[in-house]
């Protein structure tokens, strides 16, 4: 196993949500080190955190003292499941666990990046209306999912148990209502999202119950 | 084997022209049916093929006649390497198999939801210069993949075999010199995007050779 797990976070962040449900479902012990994204011109674009990820975003995830590094949520999961297979987060069925990849970049590459900071800012800049432009792309991706879950659907979205596609469905639909979408159209995602709610890894893992969230 | 293998493609779409290199390289018999995003309104957003994909997009692949259909470009080719696993697109190394689906997910999730066609046209419509917008976030994402690369590159981008992140490199770059991005300032991509030329599966799912390709 290796050393000295760092999860490089913030309590806002969803894909770095996305990574703290998967340690806390798995139960990986790590450390958490607080990015705050939106601090002066933001920590991430820091020359320290730039060596970590020249994309400027978290998760960053190291291992052995730094002299491993991973960034995108996708593939820091992915390594994990690899690494701590149980409990799962993808089903042993092959088509199943297709399925579950093909919700999670739904929402990892079919919404998330149309509604990511960097593109609001510069958008905002530029005079465009993003919160109507990034609710088209949310409300497209979550009826997608929403109609392709019908068919894959018992308490979570694929099956009976908890998988990578929850873990992604779970911060989408928090940033959907942050982005003032109603997300009561989505009857099956919400069962689904109060199901996860139960869980106390998605408990644990909600911005809420992060350390670097400011006193309200 | 899953029987009757259908892709839905476009010779012009770099989502589907990764998909074309994955089963060229691992020389997988399928029939292609070609969506031409641009004729009339675009063929993905009709009644018939929102059926396949409710996110209107290529590409969805299809087995045993259609009874199961799966999309998102990363979900068919993990499943493509699961149910073919010679000659293999991920490496055996644990590490080095998450290193190349970061890569992965930087042209996936961090490139590629930026300059795609649907943003193009929403932008545009609101009188956003897309392309300098564009070239900006193309030029962040391979500067990132152009440092990451440095430690882990032999021939190709992880190592001495093709992976899936050369899959996602090579479309990636033929996107980027159409947006206007001056792709020699990423010798090592560069470097590695001559090798795949050399290869014959890189050169089958190249768009000039695919047969709905409209007559110069």
């Amino acid at each position: 196993m290796p050393a000295n797990m760092k999860l490089y976070s913030w309590y806002r962040s969803s894909s770095a949500w996305r990574v703290r449900i998967g340690m806390a479902y798995k139960g990986i012990a790590h450390e958490t080190v607080s990015v705050n994204l939106l601090q002066g011109e933001g920590e991430q674009h820091s020359a320290a955190f730039h060596v970590k990820n020249p994309m400027e975003q978290i998760p960053v995830l190291e291992l052995d003292d730094g002299s491993f590094r991973l960034t995108q949520s996708v593939a820091i999961l992915e390594f994990l499941e690899e690494l701590y297979p149980a409990p799962a987060l993808l089903p042993r069925d092959m088509r199943l666990r297709a399925r579950v990849r093909q919700f999670v970049e739904i929402i990892n590459s079919g919404i998330q990046p149309l509604q990511n900071l960097k593109l609001q800012q510069t958008l905002t800049a530029r005079g465009v209306d993003f919160t109507s432009l990034v609710q088209g792309f949310i409300e497209t991706g979550l009826r997608a999912l929403e109609t392709a879950a019908a068919a894959s659907a018992g308490t979570y979205l694929v099956g009976d148990h908890v998988t990578l596609a929850d873990v992604y469905l779970i911060p989408q639909l928090h940033q959907s209502r942050l982005r003032g979408v109603d997300v009561e159209k989505f009857p099956l995602l919400r069962r689904v999202e109060l199901a996860c709610e139960q869980l106390p890894a998605f408990q644990a893992a909600h911005p809420n119950a992060q350390p670097d969230r400011p006193a309200a």
